[in-house]
């Protein structure tokens, strides 16, 4: 049994997609236990009426909130009831509980990682790991890091790349990944000081698939599994891709619904829409996973509907049923001498 | 009369749309003379037919080109009869060339201007500051830079700061332009040491209208005229976002052929979606300025069409005759002791 820890409470339609995600883990994995973390009084009546397996799950009460708009640490380390210091805590006590997902802020999530989580031994920076869909049906792209660490060293983007690969491994059974690294032109010798290196390190790396420098604009196009860069590239790359796609859908729609005859037209591409929504969105994908923390933890969307809490739920136990955590202790481990 | 000096060779559909894009300038434009620098017998051919004033044109003969896949200052340097490299000694030479036009190898460019033009006095270095449209009609972002310099200090940054918003002014009559800080969230605080410290600088320059950070996932909203960041953020921000507004709209483009129905459908909405696809097209605004050069240097799109090589050159006419780089040499101009 595998028992994951859910923060019932962060999230734009929290605890309603939380509470409903979680009953739907409840019922399509049958050896996951989970606790869930949030106010009772608002969780309670979510559940009646609905059917799953009450022996597999438990409320732990929590009267408090950490919003968006916090200072992470502060808020971590002060809000000692709110719903996510006592999912980290609970982590922290419990040997058994092995997983987190929350829909929270990222800032906190990051903080309480760090402060009650910790890394695995020989890992130098824990990194946010988040997935995309691509243009290639059933394939996505993972980015590490995305934002966790804005300063990085060429050692920490190849423990990226090491920890990036066994994380699509485990996680999404993805064969032997491409691993390129973020780079403001393909050749060898194109980039900063630190794309550089990187390079040269990255080529010496035997666990890893090394494929070479990749330009921003081919993120989706399905060609690599893993995009290695420092945090503050990986978040630019991340964020200015949704937005753009969020931009471009806003304005077919508007423009499909500005006459009669374009809404006609509309109606007919209704279901092509809809599967390319579909292809498009994160929801069906999974989370944003803290990779090279010490305990699993998965970051949602906030925005994120019961589907994407059911699959960052599914994400956090097939990590933690493929042993994610021990692959990575194993791979970088410090050499004994 | 301002003197504008084309690359008629670089692109993907030279010398053709240089050639027609150039006529077309000399119609629209009256007190523009070009010069036109690239092999004669492709060029000849094109002008047959043509009307146009043509005491205003005149063709300097190259017999080479300089390909994107050439090492940047050795192309420059080695290939002395390239229409790049003798576009650049013309511009070096004759005081009345004020500007150049290319579509070519972005490297060979910035090379070209960093050994043949130099830079104004007082600015560090010369960034590249490409347009984008947003989703608010007739409303473009500047980036700067996106890709010139990858390795940048604070001082950088807020030079691309006066410098665009100068540009924005003087090519496009935007008032008073509204300039961000691309970081990795809107809080002051956010973001590595390069970011905390251009923040402080940015809030103490009286010249530009800072408005604080912003995150990349914003960049067309219209909420901003400049995004100021080093190269190598610049450009992951350009290029991911080209790229995946032109993955969905492939997406979209299959999913509207694949059935009868959806034909039908696609052939009502096919008017918008043409001024969709106007409204984001790169060919109705123009190219990227190397702006900090000692003369006026417009780098197009190597796809352009003919329409956009026409904006290019109406963009460095609107430099020239507003006298951007003057403007700059006086706010930069440094201090008298």
């Amino acid at each position: 049994m595998i028992k994951i820890v859910v923060d019932a409470m962060g999230g734009d339609n929290s605890p309603t997609v939380n509470v409903k995600g979680v009953i739907k883990a409840l019922n399509e994995l049958s050896d996951v236990s989970i606790v869930l973390v949030g106010d009772e009084a608002q969780i309670a009546p979510l559940l009646q009426g609905e059917k799953y397996d009450a022996s597999r799950l438990h409320i732990l009460h929590a009267s408090d909130v950490i919003s968006c708009n916090e200072v992470p640490t502060v808020a971590i380390k002060t809000k000692t009831d709110s719903s996510m210091s006592k999912a980290f805590e609970l982590l922290r006590t419990d040997a058994d509980a092995r997983a987190l997902v929350s829909l929270g802020s990222t800032g906190a999530l990051l903080a309480g990682t760090v402060l009650r989580v910790g890394r695995i031994r020989g890992v130098k920076r824990p990194a946010f790991c988040p997935i995309l869909p691509t243009v290639v049906p059933n394939q996505i792209v993972a980015i590490c890091d995305s934002g966790a660490n804005v300063d990085c060293d060429p050692l920490y983007l190849q423990q990226f790349a090491v920890m990036g690969s066994l994380y699509l491994k485990k996680a999404f059974g993805v064969e032997n990944p491409r691993v390129a690294l973020l780079n403001i032109g393909v050749e060898e010798e194109k980039g900063d000081a630190l794309r550089k290196e990187t390079y040269q390190l990255l080529q010496k790396t035997p666990s890893i698939n090394f494929v070479g420098n990749m330009e921003s604009r081919d993120l989706l196009s399905g060609e690599f599994d893993l995009v290695v860069c420092d945090g503050f590239a990986g978040n630019v790359l991340l964020k200015s891709t949704e937005g753009a796609c969020l931009e471009l859908m806003r304005l077919l729609k508007r423009g499909m619904m500005s006459s009669l005859k374009t809404k006609i037209g509309a109606l007919l591409i209704k279901k092509k829409m809809y599967e390319i929504k579909d292809l498009m969105d994160y929801n069906n994908y999974g989370g944003a996973v803290l990779i090279g923390a010490a305990k699993t933890v998965v970051k949602g969307h906030g925005s994120s509907n019961e589907t994407a809490v059911y699959h960052c739920i599914k994400q956090a136990y097939a990590m933690e049923s493929n042993h994610l955590v021990d692959a990575i202790a194993a791979e970088l481990a410090p050499q004994q001498t």
